[in-house]
């Protein structure tokens, strides 16, 4: 699977390649999953893209043909005079220095380019297409709390009355893997699914099962002991993952999203061709809390990994009938 | 990079392909990265191997030729009789379990196999090697905390007592990072050091800077204002990394390490046989705590994944003068 | 690099992931390679696609900006309804069968679907991408026979009359290559080449320098005698090429290519759902030789392979200045 | 899969990673295609190596287990002091020369290195594996011509007498395999298998089925008629695959090797350090002719190629029963 497009490019997409033959896909299957990832709640951008994609190879007859599946969504709703500004001078917690120095300049800037959000709406597509190949699987994600509180509304509200913005701690389980999926070193199921999830711009830590607590637990009270020959666990601490191959029992994972990176108020920065301090405002559009939006894009990650280790493990076939 | 070998087999070891050529090695500079791997503090297990490297190839005249590179670990202190009971009746926390499962039976089950902590040796011999070609940067993991607690003598000391085991929290800093590192969906810093850190046994969570805290943090106190060209910033929330690419600063990571798997008080299991419930006492030699034994091996992760970043990134030559 | 598309799709592209910052790039630039490509010459199809490249990511203000770059070129000359009736009669040549078993009968069978020669266009705008950051090396391939004769048109004309199809004979030549590109077992300059090129639609021969010649050779006639310091040998038996390594002098290769499959001759092949024989009469539109459209195609792949060992041996930087 | 080692080092072996569990391995079934390998007729080097694998990890009671399977075979009968002086003066048709120049000297020179066909010995092991896997399949390669004669004794009889070495043609077939193999662009099946087959030393072309003589061909002779719902076909020009993927026919194909580079006769070269012309004998034991020794590693290379296209395709279980 390969990512592209820009925050302010003609569209952003997905390549994904080795998908079965015989899926049937549609375009209105990706609208429910597009739409959570806008999210529309308090403090959330008010950038609007219709998001319909489409499908420009791999599809025939309403079906997957097994040949590369290429999904591209328009951007339309892009403004990038407002970006021309922020050239020299970075925003910070944005990665407008780092692209500017791996590039060498030649980045596109506008928007935070390829290293913004709007990349995860083609993770999200490719999700839909994972989904699809896991069923019956159950994989939610939802945002447990926000700015250190599980009521969210009033924790967007307060951000947003402050210009500021806000973190959020967001939760994703899974019902019905098998057991087996994940490989010892160096493919373990924390690995494949770390290795995606922190490619979603914002994420700064991830947990399995009782993730850092375990730091403090001791082993007698950590251990899960096994109740029945399918793996079946009395508690599960270890988030259904043991030697990091899945043991039957629920997948359980945690993970930091950071305050959206632009904010209302003034901010110290540099101007990196001059070398003086600059104070930035940033102006345009932007979520109060990027944690809204990241359980569609964190689910979408875990069944692009699980349809992945499915076909590897071959309990999805290679054609589908 | 390949690791192979299992606990109780003739040999773990590592295939590193890609080594520069010119790198002068020599056996005595691995002696103190697999010593400290074995750690001998207080309740770390009384199993001693020797652990001298052998390099099977890649080296001629004291140096590294370009190709592959085998280094292997001799297995001398084995004793799988301890064994052949825990094959039906797989060890709460082990990998006994999903291995039996997942290999239909034909795991090799001897103190684990081939999921033994026993081939973190292998990564920490990988780790000397890309030390070596990572210099002067440097890379330091310590244990912050054990079951909890900073006294972690006194930690360690009570959970031998009752039998029991603890987990651990490790910290790791790098400093010397040029900017650029990584690269933006999916190949992102944080994205291949937790591929490779999720491979070490017993770790379940990983944040990068203010990692988990961030999550209940506002943008204001969260972003770090850039204060000078080469990318300086004035707090280090974001732990060194911006877009998933460094960004000059100190880079720091924070694991949790779970509790010792094996203990010595009777734990429930079942039998893989006839499914029956049972009382398991495991035997034999044991850690504490082995969040004792994985700052060396996350310093090793850290510096494989630097040296290939630094070789994709043009910043290490592919042969040395 | 990925390549997707189908013949009668909406579009053929390729996916250019990893290509430096900083190449300036036009839509102008494709058209001299993409027009060598339809050919034109005697017995070429009728088929006319205007082949204009749309550049939807990875370039900013003329130049690469280092992200993912996905280019591709739409089918507009496409009639699908000649092709319902090949759907269960495979055309003896093509991989209609193949496709059609491997696929479970989902496979896009328009054309060829994804198995069509018309992805080739964009191998060759990939190639063109590639040559231009390999400048001012030299790579020429041209057509040195059709039918077994040198005189093409000749032969040419003579299959056209006869409502017949001719293979060929490639040549392909590269100019300006350092020492040291390649590696041993498994990435020879060789197998990294043939890789590629066996991708090419007809292509059922490689060799390189005096290749199938070389087996009925004596190693004294073999061998190229070294006569200076910058590997230049006295003959090129080896084709530039020492075990598996480039050595300086002049890359030779040629390649066999089939006669085109479709032919206005009538054909025997079996009805796949009743198994009864069928004779086939295939219209519409084919090339006498696919031979004549090789040459740039093969160029692209060349520049590909030379373009990637370029990098990975740090001759190619990864921001260009 | 992994190879390494070297001509004069302890070993050479390889490393196998996703070998199905269950399957029993012994080293009495290695022996018959190393004794191969070694060939013993006439003209055969002299060097002598006992060939008895060991098997270091991934075996458990017999069988695979699933994890990475090492296999090394030691290296007894060598003799580096006879290399010392080819130091400088790289053998003409030799990687001595390009092997010096990639690796800045650091590369080990003594009989080739990690160039030496000596590492064709780790390849044929893994097909051993490899060829289990596939079994009742059957492949086999064998010597068609040396020096451009059919009677081959008589060949190597004059060229041995010469003090010279002669060129061969090699063939292989394979049947069973099912339909479906092969993925188009980039791993259709010629691609795999010349990817892999132009790492053994010593080839230099490649063709599937009727390969260079379908470029003298008409599409009316050459195309294969289909006469059967299996995919049968009248003639087999195509060599077994259509679009890349197999038919269900016989697989053929043709390799040209090159004569032994090392002869008796004298050689000119040049002084590397110098630059001076210098004429060379190259003493040592050495084979008149190495297509006698490529059929089994052709073979080996072939099943290692389509045991993992029968595990793509789910066609080989993950574990066997």
């Amino acid at each position: 699977m390969s990512i592209f497009g820009e925050s302010h490019g003609p569209c952003v997409g997905v390549l994904i390649d080795g998908c079965p033959a015989g899926l049937d896909l549609s375009i209105q299957e990706f609208a429910t999953d597009l739409k959570r990832r806008q999210s529309g709640a308090t403090g959330t951008t008010a950038r609007r893209e219709e998001d319909v994609p489409r499908i420009m190879s791999g599809l025939f007859n309403g079906r997957t043909t097994g040949a590369p599946v290429l999904v591209t969504l328009d951007n339309r709703d892009t403004d990038p005079s407002a970006y021309e500004r922020i050239r020299m001078t970075p925003r910070p917690g944005h990665a407008d220095f780092t692209a500017f120095r791996k590039y060498g300049g030649f980045n596109d800037f506008r928007g935070g380019g390829t290293f913004s959000g709007r990349l995860t709406a083609a993770l999200v597509t490719a999700g839909v297409v994972a989904k699809k190949l896991l069923a019956p699987l159950r994989i939610e994600a939802y945002l447990l709390e926000a700015g250190g509180s599980a009521d969210i509304d009033a924790a967007l509200k307060r951000a947003l009355d402050q210009g500021d913005s806000i973190g959020g701690l967001v939760e994703c389980r899974v019902n019905g893997l098998p057991v087996g999926l994940g490989e010892p070193f160096f493919d373990s199921v924390e690995s494949l699914l770390s290795h995606l999830i922190f490619s979603i711009p914002g994420i700064k830590g991830i947990e399995f099962g009782s993730g850092f607590a375990c730091a403090r637990m001791q082993g007698s009270a950590y251990n899960d002991e096994i109740t029945a020959v399918n793996g079946q666990t009395r508690t599960n601490h270890a988030g259904g993952i043991n030697g990091g191959i899945t043991n039957g029992n629920e997948l359980v994972l945690r993970l930091a999203v950071k305050p959206t990176s632009s904010i209302a108020m003034a901010q110290q920065t540099i101007d990196m061709g001059t070398g003086e301090q600059r104070e930035l405002i940033i102006g345009g559009r932007h979520d109060t809390c990027i944690g809204l939006r990241v359980p569609v894009i964190v689910e979408a990650a875990c069944a692009i990994v699980f349809a992945d280790l499915m076909l590897l493990e071959q309990k999805i076939p290679r054609t589908l009938r």
